[in-house]
């Protein structure tokens, strides 16, 4: 039978799940936030459907869920911190309080993490920034899943970016969208369900264009989406996550060598703006003006809105629970 | 019968040009330079081909091609660049020296210029930086002539976006795209000789998908490129290069009241980062490997080398001018 909590209630049972299975309390905390913000938002993709790969990860050994991240003060606009080969989550929150100095003060900072595992969606990340009234945007780069438009192999991970801006009165803009055309888990169900894809989305082991899922999984690559502008978009991300950081590139993954690694470690770049610190914009003022005329323009819906609405209801109502997720969770806790 | 001029000859030729057409020496400079370095690494949309366009804009009346650009220091790591109605370049320009200091000392700087007029390809504008072995974004808005995805009209500009990076003892990486699925140059063209165009590039006036290319330019609108994914990249780029400069947004474009005009005023942010601050990153010793690993996968081309391979040609041969752009030429100084 389904089962609803309220999300402090969620957010107790994924804590105790992490801790249960040897994250520390300072790490799981920060995880646990992002699977039941993606659960609450609907966003069921990111939520509780990830908590098997996280303890799966945490088991292969891949993943270390008691690293302590390192913070470094690297310039006056830039924070560098070593993951240590833990959770991006809690390295991103211990570098947050300095980001947001760095940035009030400097009109604009930049966090580079490496070594960190970002298995969540990307919009938990920057969405506070934005409510901060910092223009936000994110790059995460990741294992090898996706292949260089041209190429024939896989190279580059799914490579997330997220943008999000503040509204006066609002809550922000947000978007966080993978670089490739469609989602390794999307590619992963059509499997399941011996569904056909589309053209345009996979190569197979021998970088041949193919509609048949099992061989994209089966060793073959995921294409980028819009050709070669989507793929310059994740070749920046790789740079900017990847090179910038000094996190591992896709091309240099070993998660197969801790069977049960889901997870990839890579880096994550998070930049912060002070809009209001450019003399003169007038931000808070005009912004309001570009959302009317985008929806005035016949767009249903912001970036966002959804997950703000779900959010709502979930807030009022209380998530619930479906049999397979509360079977896993109990499984987990045992 | 056409004319090879060397690339120091051009720019003589082109900045007389401007100069005959009121442009200030301290502006036609800057300008210029762009225009020929487009047509030296054979990019012939953003060569001679363009100078006609800015010579109509400066009798509209609509640009001020003696516009002085104010910098502001405006923080730490900002500089804020009012170009009083003038082209983007010359406030570039006049801003590329504070910008380089913010972002040796700050690790990352932006640059925020307002009310500029940016006809050029982008790529000319941060190429310079990453030789100075600085990761370079750069955003412009322009007037209106994409749509946002799910939207009936224009809204947008095509939204060009540029990003560079620095390798060692190698001219940068570096990229420069439209967000529209097509450029404006490619429908006119498609118009001019009676093609159609293919589907999912633009709307008619009334919001329509189309395949005519004049359905398109009579008040329709082209669309952002990889649907939604390049429609939220456009979104992005209106909010850094329009909200955060005080830039005109695409839909306030005022250019129709001054016959003539072709150049987007709109705004303009560059976002310069030192690899070399983030302690640990071995940015300079690891690139390579990434690029040595997209080349493996069977890509031809890392985006700029062709520009380079044209370059080392134009700088050896000269640049052959056709008879077409030379009687443009005469004709202009006329």
């Amino acid at each position: 039978m389904p089962l609803t909590v309220s999300v402090v209630e969620l957010a107790d049972l994924v804590t105790r799940v992490l801790l249960r299975h040897g994250v520390s309390a300072e790490n799981a905390g920060p995880v646990a936030e992002t699977i039941v913000a993606a659960e609450r938002d609907g966003a069921a993709s990111h939520g509780l459907l990830r908590l098997p790969g996280y303890v799966s990860t945490l088991k292969s050994g891949w993943v270390d869920g008691r690293a302590v991240p390192i913070v470094t003060d690297a310039a006056p606009g830039l924070v560098a911190t070593e993951a240590a080969n833990g959770f991006a989550q809690p390295a991103l929150r211990a570098s947050a309080l300095l980001l947001r100095e760095k940035a009030r003060s400097q009109g604009i900072a930049a966090l580079a993490i490496r070594n960190s595992h970002h298995f969540a969606a990307l919009w938990p990340d920057i969405e506070p920034f934005a409510v901060e009234e910092f223009i936000v945007l994110a790059m995460v780069n990741g294992r090898q899943r996706m292949a260089v438009w041209g190429g024939n192999r896989k190279l580059f991970g799914t490579s997330p970016m997220a943008f999000a801006c503040p509204r006066p009165g609002r809550l922000p803009l947000v978007w966080d969208q993978a670089s490739s055309v469609m989602a390794q888990g999307e590619i992963l169900l059509a499997a399941q369900r011996g569904q056909m894809l589309p053209e345009g989305v996979g190569l197979d082991a021998e970088g041949r264009p193919t509609t048949n899922p099992q061989a994209v999984l089966d060793g073959g690559s995921i294409l980028p989406f819009g050709g070669h502008k989507g793929s310059s978009i994740a070749f920046m991300i790789e740079i900017i996550a990847g090179a910038l950081t000094g996190g591992p590139f896709g091309f240099e993954d070993r998660s197969h060598e801790y069977p049960g690694a889901q997870t990839p470690k890579a880096g994550q770049t998070v930049i912060l703006i002070d809009p209001l610190l450019v003399p003169g914009n007038r931000y808070f003022e005009r912004i309001e003006g570009l959302f009317g005329a985008v929806v005035a323009s016949g767009v249903e819906r912001l970036p966002a809105e959804r997950r703000y609405t779900r959010r709502q209801q979930s807030l009022r109502d209380g998530i619930t629970i479906g049999d397979r997720d509360l079977a896993t969770l109990q499984e987990l806790l045992a």
